[in-house]
């Protein structure tokens, strides 16, 4: 839940004037996202998102997030584009903050994916991932193999013990086995890093939009994959696996970029990877945020159920069986 | 800050298909309102408010609502109709709380109004009362004259105390005063009772709707343009009065509905009980609301001020001249 900015239909105003959108006939602060404060902003003639970045985003990213939309873009992705004001300008100053105008794209967000869903997701993951073989740009993944030891490391022992027992321990042992079995060799990229059906617009079975990059980053472009399967292919708990999903997840993805002997061999670490970074962050989270804040704190043990599915090799086996 | 209820759009598709309004296209949040859960619905045909009534809320007065925006509607008033579905049923449950799709209406809520805007709205209001005079529906005000000491009693001495020195002791005075004073014999009628600038959208100088009308209430008419007034013609913390903003809006008002002499006699009194009313639900808000909690805290001090102004009866004096 986020606006955590308040904002006057002024300080919008004085922002459209810059740009041949017409005037604001609304304008509705958005309880989406959780690093920024967002704004439904309809004018006279079009439908904007308006975005104030405040302080978990670092106002020196956005170019790279700029730029990979645009690129994203051109090569016919549906992503939201940053608009560029008549002056050229993209970046904006709102109530003191780095603000951009962005493209309303319509579709919702479901929370019950089904497979023709995954699917078009898979495919518009596969489609970006093309898109982006020829993107020069680059940001390092401060959320990556690297930093997970050191992100258990400041929710201490204890503070991981006291979501689960045995959980500190659990946590350090994958770190030990990721740290050395972490693929090399895989072709990197930029990638999304944090596809979560939050992040898909939906019309229907077909995805609409691509949002929410600020998680972007240059990555082993394969772990992409992973993260979206983790977060696509399962009930929200982890508890409960959809295979269907799975397979159609895969296949769509697989339709674009070919799943080689390589990345198949890869993917049961990435998988385990992608669970173990969102399990670290939302212990961090659970751990630093008051119980009775109003922020809704997500489960981090429904991705230790999804670790613990993918460090099965049978799963995995019977998962990605139709691609050995 | 609201959204308590997190929706998906299958429960939104689901109240939609009751109605001819088309096919879901989007669906955010809306990060406004603290009695509701509210979420902005666009279909390939309009744009919808679809509200959630949390507990705050209670059921069985959303009839009075649903009827007086319904009068309001039919009497040519800018607000927004609770929509029927093809039965006839405005109540529908969603997430098992009672909800409505509530028709979207264009305006931005001002935060620093003009006095053009101020005159726009006192003539809002004014047509608004005049729409009521054959509206028959009532509904208790439990924020009236008689509610305010018990209030003031639950709040206790030392926590009104714990927000200024001596605050007791003036809310005490104060409920003495005004249950002596409280007048008599004026029109009573259906009222909005909470006619903060948030609750004005504007197109420009000019009123595109009045909203959020879950205080209304049966009270004597004229609080409401004391309501009003004490909302509008100060700066957010009450501390400067802005002479301008208030003759503009009882001008408004005025050529709507004339103030009498009983009206401008009683005004200073109901203008102290709005104050009153204010200062005492963010008391008691403000002393039972964590401090780190992420509901923003309004300023209880900010209705004393207001309050101070009206109690000087050579300031309202000044500013009811022209009408006495």
């Amino acid at each position: 839940m986020a606006v955590y900015t308040q904002l006057g239909p002024q300080q919008v105003e004085a922002v459209l004037v810059h740009y041949d959108v017409g005037q604001l006939v609304a304008l509705k602060g958005i309880a989406e996202g959780v690093e920024n404060s967002n704004f439904f902003v309809q004018t006279t003639q079009s439908r904007f998102i308006l975005t104030l970045y405040e302080s978990r985003v670092n106002p020196d990213d956005l170019p790279f997030f700029y730029a990979l939309l645009k690129h994203l873009h051109h090569a016919g992705c549906k992503v939201p584009r940053f608009m560029a004001d008549r002056e050229g300008q993209w970046l904006q100053t709102v109530a003191g903050r780095p603000a951009c105008l962005i493209e309303f794209l319509d579709g919702v967000s479901v929370t019950e994916p089904t497979a023709a869903q995954a699917n078009s997701t898979g495919a518009a993951l596969g489609q970006m991932h093309q898109a982006l073989a020829d993107f020069t740009l680059s940001r390092p993944n401060s959320l990556g193999v690297a930093a997970w030891r050191p992100l258990a490391m400041r929710c201490t022992a204890a503070g991981l013990d006291s979501i689960a027992d045995g959980l500190s321990a659990r946590i350090f042992a994958e770190c030990d086995f990721l740290e050395a079995h972490w693929p090399t060799g895989l072709p990197v990229a930029a990638i999304h890093a944090d596809l979560f059906p939050d992040n898909v617009l939906m019309l229907g079975d077909q995805v609409s939009g691509l949002i929410d990059f600020y998680f972007a980053c240059t990555e082993i472009r394969a772990y992409d994959l992973a993260v979206t399967h983790s977060a696509w292919c399962f009930s929200n708990d982890g508890a409960v696996f959809d295979a269907d999903v799975s397979a159609a997840l895969l296949s769509g993805y697989a339709d674009c970029v070919p799943l080689d002997a390589t990345t198949r061999e890869a993917l049961p670490i990435l998988l385990r990877g992608a669970c173990l970074r969102f399990l670290l962050t939302r212990c961090y989270d659970w751990i630093n945020t008051p119980a009775n804040a109003l922020v809704t704190r997500k489960d981090p043990l429904a991705f230790l159920r999804r670790l613990d599915f993918y460090s099965d090799a049978g799963q995995v086996e019977n998962m990605l069986g139709q691609y050995s």
